[in-house]
C-alpha cells in the first residue's frame, strides 16, 4: 500500500501525470470463471488521471483515504469504515483562478468513502481486514481446532458450551492444529447452541461454525481457509427456504454484486446439507409442519435458479420442486421425528452423500 | 418443575381437580418496584383450572410442554423453544358424548407454545435457560475475566484478538475470578473490536462486552451477575440516538411487555456512558457530521420519556433537547477529532463522572 503511494508521489514529484490503475467494480466486467467455479473481475481497468477533471476528486479521495490507512496502521488504531468516513470528511475551500470561492467536501457520504476503500482493496489486492480495518463479526467456532493469536493460543475443544469468536482478519489468526472430519457451517445460532450442548461435534469430530444468518466476511474467509488450507469438507446446514440456499450461495460464490470479493472470500467447494425442498418429501416432514412460501421467498428462488453456480440438474430438480409446491420448512421441524432426529439427519446426509454440489 | 409436575398429579390421582397456579404477566399486573428501580409482576394470578372449559386447552398444553422439557433433560437434549414446538405439535382426534368426532391440535401456532414456555418460567421462577431449552446467543466478552464452563478453564484476558462467545445458560458459568474496574457494555460490535484490538481494556482494567446491538437473555444476564454478584459497575456505550438509549432501557430495567423477565436479567444499576443528544454541544461534534433524526427516532424518544426509569431531571432534560433539536450522531462521529479520541471520551465520561443513571 505505501509502495503504491510512493509510486505515485514519484510520478507526481518527476512532474508526470499521476495515474492509478484500478479493476473495474462493474458488472460487465464480472465474469464466471467456470473452472475456478467463482466470480471474479475481469482485465477491465480504469485509469483515475488526476488532471482528468471526471476523475480529480476520486483520485484525490483514495490519496486521503490512503493516508488515513496508512497513518492508523503507524498510530496502532483499528478505525471502522465509518471512522474512517467521519475522520476524513472535510470541507476544502478554494479560490478559482476568477477568484470565486468554492466549497466542497472531501466526501459527501458513507457510500463514497466505502466506495473509495473498496477500491484500494482490488488495486492492491489486500483486504480491508489486512489493513487494520474493523469491522463486525458474527462468526463463532467451536471444535477439534486449536488457533493462536496474538500469541495466545486457543483450543476450541476445551471451552465447554461457550465458543470462540472470530477475530476481524482471521488472516492474523495462526491455525496451529485442525485434526477435524469436517466442517459444519449453521446458519442458526441456536442450532449451533444445541449441538456444541449436546456434543455433537466430539462424536463427529467435525468443527462447528456459526455466523447467525448471513455471513459476515470474517467468516466467509474463515471457512474458506479451513476448506482450501486444510482440505476440510464444508457443509452448510440451513433452514429449508430460499434465505437458506441464498446463505449458502454467498458462502460458496459470494454476491454478483460484490464479486470482487469473493476471490478471497469464496468456498466454491461448500456443499449444502440441507434442508432442500425435496427433504420435506425425502424424510417426511408431515404437513401441517410445512410453511407456504411467500412472494419474497418465490422471486428468491427464481433468481437463484439463474445464479451460474446453480446450473445443474440437481438444483434445478430442488429449485422448481419448491417453485411449484411453494413449500418451505424451518430446520426444527425435523424434530417433529423425535428431539435427536436432527443429529441422524446431518449423519444420514453426510455418510451418505446426499449433499448438494 | 418435577415438583410442580408431581403435585398437579397427585391432585389428579386424589379425584380433586387439579389447578395451576401461575402470576399473570398482564400489563395491569406489571408494577414498578420504585426501591428495586425495576418493573415487576404483581401478585395478580392466573388460576389454570383442569375442569374449566375455557381453561382446559391452556391447562393440557402447560402440561405437555412440562413433560416435554423434562423428557429433553432426562434424555441430554438441549432443545429451542421452535424444536419443542414441533416436537409437541400434534392433532388429537376424540368424539364427543354425541358420537361426533373432533380434530384439534396441541398448538397452533409458535407464539402459543412459546406463551406456556414463559407460563412455566413465571410459575417456577426458572429461566428457560436453566432447563435446557437453546437460543441464540449475541454476547462476547473480553478482559480480565476467568471464567469455567464444564470443567473449562477460559481467561478472557488471553484471547488476543478474539473473544469469548458466551453461552445460552449462563448461570452455569462458573465466574473464577474478575479483577476489573468496570465492565463497559458497547452496542456495536466493531467498535467493540476496536478496542479490543487497541487494548483498550488492558489499559482500563475493564471488562468488554458486545451483544451486537438489542441484547439477547444470556448477555443481560451476564451483565447483571457482573454488577450485582461482582459489584462491578456497568457502563453502556451506544451510538447517539434514541435506539441507542433504548438498548440502554433494556440491559437496564428491560421492556414493559416482558417484564416478567427483569428481575432475572435486569441490571438497574448500569449507567448510560454516551453518546447522550447533549454530547453533540460538549463534545462539539461538527454540525456535518449530524444526522437529522427519523419521525421513529421522535416517536422513540417520546415513549422513552415516559419510561418509570427516565423520571428524572437529567432524562428529561436530555431527551427535550432532542426533540427539540432533532439531532442525532453515530459513535464514530466522534472520530472527527481523531481515531483515538473514542479513547479520550470514554475516560473522560468515567472518570469525570458524566454518565447518566
Amino acid at each position: 500500500m505505501e509502495e503504491w503511494g510512493a509510486e505515485l508521489a514519484k510520478s507526481a514529484l518527476s512532474l508526470k501525470e499521476p495515474v492509478m490503475e484500478i479493476p473495474a467494480r462493474t458488472l460487465s466486467n464480472t465474469i464466471w470463471d467456470e473452472k475456478a467455479r467463482m466470480l471474479r473481475l475481469g482485465p477491465e481497468k480504469i485509469h483515475r488521471r488526476f488532471l482528468d477533471v471526471k476523475e480529480s476528486r476520486r483520485f484525490m479521495q483514495t490519496v486521503l483515504m490512503l493516508r488515513l490507512i496508512v497513518d492508523a496502521i503507524r498510530a496502532d488504531v483499528y478505525p471502522t469504515i465509518r471512522d474512517l468516513y467521519y475522520n476524513g470528511k472535510h470541507t476544502i475551500v478554494f479560490k478559482d483562478p476568477l477568484g470565486r470561492v468554492h466549497r466542497e467536501n472531501t466526501w459527501d457520504e458513507q457510500a463514497e468513502s466505502n466506495g473509495v476503500i473498496e477500491d484500494i482493496e482490488v488495486a492492491t489486492n489486500i483486504l480491508r481486514e489486512e489493513m487494520g480495518i474493523s469491522a463486525d463479526v458474527k462468526g463463532k467456532v467451536v471444535g477439534p481446532i486449536v488457533v493462536r493469536s496474538q500469541g495466545y493460543e486457543l483450543d476450541a475443544s476445551k471451552f465447554g458450551e461457550t465458543a470462540l469468536s472470530l477475530p476481524v482478519n482471521v488472516d492474523a489468526l495462526e491455525i496451529v492444529k485442525v485434526e477435524a472430519s469436517y466442517v459444519l457451517v449453521i446458519e442458526k445460532d441456536a442450532i449451533f447452541q444445541r449441538l456444541v450442548r449436546e456434543k455433537f461435534w466430539s462424536q463427529e469430530n467435525a468443527v462447528l461454525i456459526t455466523a447467525k444468518g448471513m455471513p459476515d466476511r470474517a467468516t466467509r474467509r474463515f471457512v474458506k481457509r479451513l476448506n482450501e488450507e486444510y482440505r476440510l469438507p464444508v457443509y452448510v446446514l440451513t433452514d429449508g427456504d430460499p434465505y437458506g440456499i441464498y446463505i449458502y450461495s454467498v458462502y460458496k460464490s459470494g454476491s454478483i454484486k460484490l464479486s470482487y470479493e469473493s476471490e478471497r472470500l469464496a468456498t466454491p467447494k461448500a456443499k449444502f446439507l440441507g434442508v432442500a425442498p425435496l427433504d420435506i418429501e425425502r424424510y417426511k416432514i408431515p404437513d401441517q409442519f410445512v410453511i407456504r412460501a411467500t412472494d419474497r421467498d418465490i422471486k428468491r428462488a427464481q433468481e437463484l435458479l439463474k445464479y451460474p453456480w446453480f446450473q445443474n440438474d440437481v438444483w434445478k430438480k430442488e429449485l422448481e420442486y419448491f417453485l411449484k409446491t411453494k413449500k418451505k420448512v424451518e430446520i426444527e421441524a425435523l424434530s417433529a421425528h423425535g428431539l435427536k432426529y436432527l443429529h441422524d439427519y446431518i449423519k444420514d446426509k453426510i455418510r451418505g452423500n446426499k449433499f448438494i454440489d
